[in-house]
């Protein structure tokens, strides 16, 4: 690819606009209802406990916090994490198996570059995160996409995966409130999977930025617990704390690890000290277990505001599941209608949803469409949904053809 | 490259630990003067001014600063960056072009993922930054090193690339006191330099993260300005604020921009929005004309106690030139003396450097070290060279015989 005078990587081809950015844009309109982005609810954002950790970590180790640090990480952090890991989906973890990233976007980022070759397949789910799809694109792998249905993907897909993709290097999971599905995989449907990949001898990597969020039920113990060798675990304070100081970790089987901080030394040397210093000054004491029940009951609340105004608005024929946690409606439009064809009507009417085309690796279905019900309130919720139910029918009545 | 059931990728196999983070760890034994690392003094970090920074961000946008934001990073700064390039190396700069990184260790990283493929060459100063060539590997390029004197790399090495490494990808060049050797570009060598890669058509990444560090007289002029459709600007905040929050910014040519802002979105999404806008409001109102002058004399200082130290203590045969900003000396040791193999009993004696062999891509120089002097006080320093000075006589005289 040629750029004058400059020369492209053959990479850069497979690069494009994420189609998520580009709609936000759209969606920066003033006075647009905005179900689109997956954007955490900023009143969960603890911003005087924040505060009070910047202004202590400043004050007691400004001149460690502002240095240059370790590669894996704050050492403090990476202890919580392990802890953490362990208590949330049992995943016995030592410390040292723990790397703190740039977000969990960027522990993606690790995983491609450390696991991917041109050609070599990776297995996602259907529909799987946009992101991860763009994380691991810049490495050439060859996408397959596993039979999925409301419990995941489908173990029967993954023990045929030697024959129909020899080679594989490793499944992407989403267990808990997928993006975009918002689906939780039942434990039963866990047993089945990592029994599959360990029949198959293909090893996973466990996404898990949602695994708090869940209103009713904890959905208990995670992949890489079943399988430890053959699992990466992704985790995030993204969802729970703040996404802005961009704060994950990636917890690896031991013989990864020094390959894995390789490609972090050779990404950025390493994520913040700062942020790492001000994070876990505030979760050091147990602040989350106060915290996230809050969210909890915030995002609940929202998710029945919408639950609600999905059944009162939307026409027949419109498939959705309320989901467990997370933070997304994932919602099937009755034949002939197309989401990404109608998104132009949607934000003219003065509401955004992302189409959930973009989040398929093949095969992209034109009737599904993505809400997120954590960023506006459940007053907006019920507007934003009236809009939509009111395209739709519209859409349906022939008013608004859709484009074939 | 097999860690079953892990397959890595064939880019795993050229990554390897960092050396100099290996030496770093040796170094952290307590009372080891280390002279190795480039840490910039945790004396010129403006704690205060962030300290107050961070309770602003966090009363008057705290919404914004810790919600997910722009890839292309904070507007304000950006619009910053943009001026400070024009009026720091004369390149002319729209904030369009400008993209905030996550130190510029991740531009690096994101200037490898767009545009190396396996095997394509990639020339390099001889010697070069290590962090670049770490930055590069997993990429796969073939590193051709250019040869080099102490104004930079010759011109005529540069016109000779086309028949040398046809297809030659890049160049990447550092004009202002490179580290590893401190030496400065001359205004007449880049002049030269540039007008070789105009007529070899081969494009430059210009790495400047120390253009500010000048002590007697600003470098002036950078490569790019020559160029601006043929040069990719890096520069950085980690040696005039603080290395810990992670902020550097990458310029790019326009028709590069879009590619570059995917690989961007790729690898971490955006960097932390909160260390964006404290940054900016420490530096919005004029901040760094005050506080650059101080690092500079403070460095100056340091510079000048070492030149002394260095003349007093190491024996006839060593050969350096003083730098004229910065942070590094680079020592050449008399034949015979190996400079990887006479660490451990530097180390034993209480001193630490690096060895010169790493920061080539071909050819190492056994006989070269570097000799960082902006972490330790000017006594410490004093103390420090003299220890080296009688490591090396030692081992001249035979007493501590490097292995061959």
């Amino acid at each position: 690819m040629l750029i004058a005078p400059w020369t492209l990587a053959r990479r850069a081809a497979r690069m494009n606009p994420s189609i998520i950015r580009e709609i936000l844009k759209v969606t920066e309109k003033p006075g647009i209802l905005s179900m689109a982005g997956g954007l955490p609810s900023a009143d969960t954002f603890p911003i005087e406990a924040l505060k009070a950790a910047c202004e202590k970590v400043l004050t007691d180790s400004p001149r460690e916090a502002l240095q240059y640090a370790a590669s894996e990480g704050f050492a403090p952090l990476r202890e919580w994490a392990a802890a953490r890991v362990k208590s949330q989906v049992g995943l016995e973890t030592h410390p040292d198996q723990v790397l703190i990233t740039s977000g969990s976007q960027q522990g993606l980022d690790l995983v491609g570059k450390l696991l991917c070759d041109q050609g070599a397949p990776v297995a996602v789910e259907t529909p799987t995160y946009l992101g991860a799809l763009q994380a691991f694109t810049p490495y050439e792998p060859q996408f397959v996409s596993l039979l999925s249905d409301g419990d995941g993907p489908d173990p029967e897909a993954v023990r045929a995966l030697p024959q129909l993709a020899p080679g594989t290097r490793f499944m992407y999971l989403l267990p808990n409130y997928q993006n975009p599905t918002g689906r939780v995989m039942p434990q039963a449907r866990r047993d089945a999977l990592v029994a599959a990949a360990q029949a198959a001898k293909i090893p996973f990597v466990e996404d898990n930025p949602y695994g708090d969020l869940w209103f009713d039920e904890d959905p208990g113990r995670g992949l890489a617990a079943r399988w430890p060798e053959g699992g990466i675990y992704l985790g995030s304070f993204s969802k729970i704390l703040t996404p802005g100081f961009r704060l994950g970790y990636v917890v690896a089987p031991k013989p990864l690890y020094p390959k894995l901080l390789q490609a972090k030394q050779a990404a950025d040397l390493h994520t913040p000290g700062f942020n790492q210093r001000v994070v876990y000054e505030v979760i050091r004491d147990g602040f989350l277990d106060q915290h996230i029940p809050k969210i909890r009951a915030l995002y609940k609340a929202n998710r029945d505001a919408m639950a609600e105004a999905l059944q009162q608005h939307l026409p027949e024929g419109c498939e959705w599941r309320a989901p467990l946690g997370g933070m997304f409606f994932w919602i099937r439009l009755p034949e002939g209608l197309d989401a990404m064809a109608l998104l132009p009507t949607a934000v003219d009417s003065g509401i955004a949803y992302v189409p959930g085309a973009a989040f398929f690796a093949h095969d992209p279905d034109p009737r599904a469409l993505r809400l997120s019900f954590v960023t506006l309130t459940p007053d907006r919720i019920r507007e934003g949904v009236a809009i939509l139910g009111r395209v739709l029918n519209e859409a349906l009545n022939g008013s608004h053809a859709p484009t074939p």
